[in-house]
């Protein structure tokens, strides 16, 4: 019966989402001019997601057709499957956050408190959507697949969960498109509507004036909401899966339950989910104080859901200790990204300080600190990896994964409860509603963003033990753990695939800069022509033409991400053929780490080059309008494709190559 | 016999240097006043190798007495005479350099040929210095430890060799103070001088009011000069010693012959370098044609060299194969560095075309061509590394890097040349030469700054195939390549091996560039002070307090550079005795993959970000003064510490570690 309730429950999640965007979509989105705003972003967001099916398809088509002629049939659907899940959350995800921005922004009129929960009401039906739709759609080919078949060997178990493992890389190919373009798309904007509006004319942000603030606005939601959906997504569906195959190999040990029990594990994600979003009511008071309450319970629930499934389903405690490892380890990478980017820490007052001499010297502190934050979160990552192998084996690598992945429901309402806010306080101020409701939206904005910290370290440690999940799977099912061929860097030809994965990353992020920039660039000239050439829009007695700034981001963002999605995909394909298995191997260890360390340098960076902004702002160091602020002003913007595009990118790209590697593995040579 | 010609070539290339020094001496220095500014470099840059002598004293004392206590009394020598030898090299080239660029200035004045003679010449001291001293210590050290003894065992011979290693390591530990504490000189030093007086004063470069401008000159001695010259010192003397090790695994293939071939192909490069300094004479015309001649008659002859010792010493061709195989690769990572840094390409170009739209875009547009122009080189030296094993096994790698270094000292001699003109042209602005002279120095300079670009490019692969020779050394003598027990990825201790190794790359490069952008804040504000303070000053009647801004770069080098020396030292031994011998294997290449791309990077983006600026100012998109020109300028100043402090260093990183490893390596556990 047991392995029904997954799907079911993936299902029932799905629907308590909708529900939640029903309850929002009652609220009154405010007045007409509000309205009219909000409809602008909706019609950019919707315009951008429909330009990226279509492009997005004909790579589905041609990946789900090379698996059906290699695999077969249910290969293709699952990896067609794995897309279009992650596509549909995150397009109900982003629906939802559209629609919710104008409705805080409405409800701050009335109470700050109204403003709190309809903003994270629009966001969990993301963080929902995305832990549903995965477990719902990995239980459902489970039971296509392997069925309610307890008698089954683990040599035909292992073939019949191969054709599920392409759901993760369709995950991937989603996420990737997601989060690639929305960054590139939403830096592209940001920058060309502050490098003008900001900068050169000295006029507010989200000034209605800025022919680029529609634009940025659909970013926030295309890129920070949409985007890290899709992330999680691939990060949870992935872990599901390396998980399951690992079980395979712990047969012996758990028998079947050992491949049911990531999908049970997530499924007590799902429901405490629910049970945490249904704690955020209109009479709570502190916004941190709800949210932090909400996660914790959410923690709990999740604690003792692993506790009674190793007890009484595994029979082994090990696993319980594994998972409540990774639990601790994601705290501690939340901790440390917060010490690197939050403002009342050294290394953030330290770029702030630099500023004084400069915009060099600030980018040059923002670089440094940014680097230097990768040091212990990876030594905590490393920590993560050798004791939960040493408690309980590669499965309880996996285990502590789990342990960190069952939160990402709530996580993920948490962080798109920032985008929605910070819509609210944009709709706010573009509708000349009242000091008092933007100052109290700007306060609600201040919170998203100490969330949206929390979260990106929280990102971080998953795609990275998510790929090293991937990984142990990979060598599992290439053969290389038994065998006296393993990849052994002794041996020169797996020490070039450790490098080609290595110097791939940071291809990888030099594509996903230069698309930003080069996109920037031409929003910038065209910022600046509409202000030269549209008679008033300065003085405000013009209106801007909103649209052909938003396709330019919408043209550039899906043009500049067909390489890098390209060099993802064929990379390991070929190493794998000319180089074989074990080469392969290293490959996926080489782009892990130089990706992860990358990743982690460039969201630091940028987080740190933002605060220092933001504590300059404040007052410090200068203030508002000193030269210091300019110089911070530029290491903010060096700094944006660094966090919101390259950065959170390269999480999908250490996922992406392991799960190519892991879905057509039978292909290549020993 | 053959033992003993490396240490007497290597006595006579140093009477040879030593010769040459004299020669340029005679040259008259110039006007008085072109003596009391060079005799201000001179005594800056005294000042600051005697500290720096004080202060890795203590270092060498430490690690001397420690090698001595757990090995020896030959080991604890063979490290002093490493450190001493490489410190030696670095003052005699850095003392010939700062003689050479007055006499460069002065002969200016007479004909543009001789001014290319003498500063070529007096960058020659340097190349043979480096190479001499070299090829004369480890040829020493072998005859006090192995002798003349041609019926030595392959184990007895192992451990003789051992002792010698340590000789690579005092190298290491000379080179790294070199590199970095010169590095964070010259860069805080450049920085200051720029920002305060080209950014916010708008005087000239080198301009004599310039309270930094001492400063600046002699860093560019200190850190281009004696740092460049102590790196290749390294990866010449850990290049002999690999090969040496790794001679003694293919002894049933060569025999002793295979041990010295590493020796006597570098005394070869030590005989070409002498003739190809003697072929640049006054009568020479285009000194870019001038100085390729030379460096193409050394290559002709090392290649013959390495042809006529592997089919006559050897007997075996398939070693001279793989040596040719170096070069070519050598030539090709320095066409892929001369692409993505010089102005004529589509990299620079876009990056000045991006400084139009403002600071933070040319900053990214550099950051991102950096990135990108790791993935050519590195797939380079794959390629060098899987060709040269399947030619003649790990041997052949070693084969291929002693094929690159073997130019060392006339790639060493040309570097050199650059800060001497570069010298040259400042102290030729101070002293108020006329404007034609200047003219042609600063065509000298040009030439300076392109073979600077083949420099780096030759650096990089030499110390990442140094650092696999090593990595080779080290596996063999720990007895990982016959046993069962590999450095295999799929092990996670190993893993974790390579992230510590990967991640404190990343720690390393943090902090050199922490320390620029800390000393150059202190140097901006004491620049900016001085101006402020010094009454006249601005107007040119009242003189700059010069050694207030040497004493800042010296102190703030020296300070900061201690904890990166500690960690380099401290991680390689501590992974060795915590984890054992696989993950410390792994751990080193973690260090070279990541440190070696972060290099690549850093070098290739600061590089890219100068030549924008150089373009822009060669009167492209806006010329010079334009806001594009500004824009620029903080582009250059960010790549300033990543391009001449962190990347160069981290060459140095790569190399130490493994050499660490190596000399331990009988204390670890497997």
């Amino acid at each position: 019966m047991l392995e029904y309730l997954p799907a079911l429950i993936g299902i029932i999640g799905l629907a308590v989402a909708l529900l939640i965007f029903y309850l929002v979509m009652k609220e009154d989105p405010g007045t007409p001019e509000m309205v009219a705003i909000a409809s602008y972003i909706q019609e950019g967001a919707n315009a951008y997601m429909k330009r990226q099916f279509t492009t997005i398809s004909y790579f589905i088509i041609a990946l789900a057709l090379l698996l059906f002629l290699l695999q077969g049939p249910l290969q293709g659907a699952s990896f067609i499957a794995g897309a279009a899940l992650s596509l549909i959350a995150a397009y109900i995800g982003m629906n939802a956050a559209v629609r919710a921005n104008v409705r805080t922004a409405n409800a701050a009129r009335t109470s700050p408190a109204k403003a709190l929960k309809i903003a994270f009401w629009g966001g969990s039906v993301m963080g929902l959507a995305v832990v549903s739709l995965s477990v719902a759609g990995i239980g459902l080919l489970y039971l296509i697949s392997v069925g309610p078949n307890p008698s089954t060997s683990p040599e035909v178990l292992k073939e019949l969960l191969h054709a599920i493992v392409p759901f993760g890389m369709g995950a991937s190919l989603a996420a990737l498109f997601a989060q690639l373009g929305g960054g590139i798309y939403t830096k592209a904007a940001d920058i060309g509507a502050d490098l003008v509006g900001k900068v050169e004319l000295g006029i507010p942000e989200d000034d209605p004036r800025n022919p680029a603030v529609i634009a940025d606005q659909v970013g926030d939601n295309v890129g920070d909401c949409a985007g890290r959906g899709a992330d999680l997504f691939e990060s949870f569906s992935d872990n599901i899966l390396g998980m399951m195959v690992l079980g395979v190999t712990f047969f012996a040990l758990h028998g079947l339950k050992g491949v049911l029990f990531p999908l049970l594990a997530e499924s007590i994600g799902v429901i405490s989910t629910i049970i945490a979003i249904l704690l955020i009511r209109e009479k709570s008071g502190n916004p941190v104080t709800t949210i932090n309450i909400s996660l914790f319970v959410a923690g709990v629930i999740n604690a003792i859901g692993f506790y009674l499934l190793s007890v009484y389903l595994l029979n082994d405690i090990k696993v319980f200790y594994a998972s409540l490892l990774g639990l601790v380890a994601s705290l501690l990478v939340g901790a440390i990204v917060e010490y690197y980017t939050g403002y009342q820490h050294p290394p953030v007052r330290s770029i702030a300080k630099a500023a004084q001499s400069g915009p060099a010297l600030d980018v040059i502190a923002g670089l440094a600190a940014g680097l230097e934050s990768a040091f212990l979160p990876l030594i905590v990552i490393s920590f993560v990896v050798v004791l939960s192998y040493w408690i309980a084996g590669l499965y309880g690598i996996a285990a502590a994964t789990a342990g960190i992945l069952s939160t990402t429901g709530i996580i993920m309402a948490a962080d798109t409860f920032g985008p929605i806010s910070d819509n609210a306080a944009g709709i706010a101020e573009m509708a000349g509603l009242s000091k008092e409701i933007r100052a109290g939206l700007d306060e609600l904005d201040a919170v998203g963003n100490t969330t949206k910290a929390i979260t990106k370290g929280y990102a971080m440690a998953c795609a990275l033990l998510s790929a090293f999940v991937l990984f142990s799977a990979y060598i599992e099912s290439a053969g290389l753990v038994q065998s006296a061929a393993k990849v052994d860097l002794g041996e020169p030809m797996n020490l070039v695939g450790l490098i080609v994965g290595a110097t791939l990353a940071f291809l990888f992020a030099a594509l996903a800069i230069k698309a930003v920039g080069k996109t920037a660039e031409e929003m910038v000239q065209e910022v600046r022509r509409q202000f030269r050439e549209i008679p008033g829009l300065r003085e405000g007695k013009a209106k801007p033409d909103y649209a052909r700034t938003v396709d330019i981001a919408t043209k550039h963002a899906l043009k500049e991400m067909i390489l890098p999605t390209v060099i993802s995909f064929a990379f390991p394909i070929a190493i794998g053929l000319l180089l074989g298995r074990r080469p392969l191997g290293s490959f996926i260890i080489g782009g892990t780490i130089a990706g992860g360390l990358l990743a982690v340098f460039m969201i630091n960076a940028g987080g740190a080059l933002d605060n220092a902004k933001k504590l300059i702002e404040s007052g410090e160091y200068g203030g508002k309008g000193s030269e210091a602020h300019k110089a911070a002003v530029v290491g903010d913007t060096v700094g944006d494709p660094l966090k919101d595009t390259a950065g959170p990118s390269l999480h999908i790209f250490v996922k992406l190559i392991a799960i190519v590697a892991l879905t057509f593995v039978a292909l290549f040579p020993l």
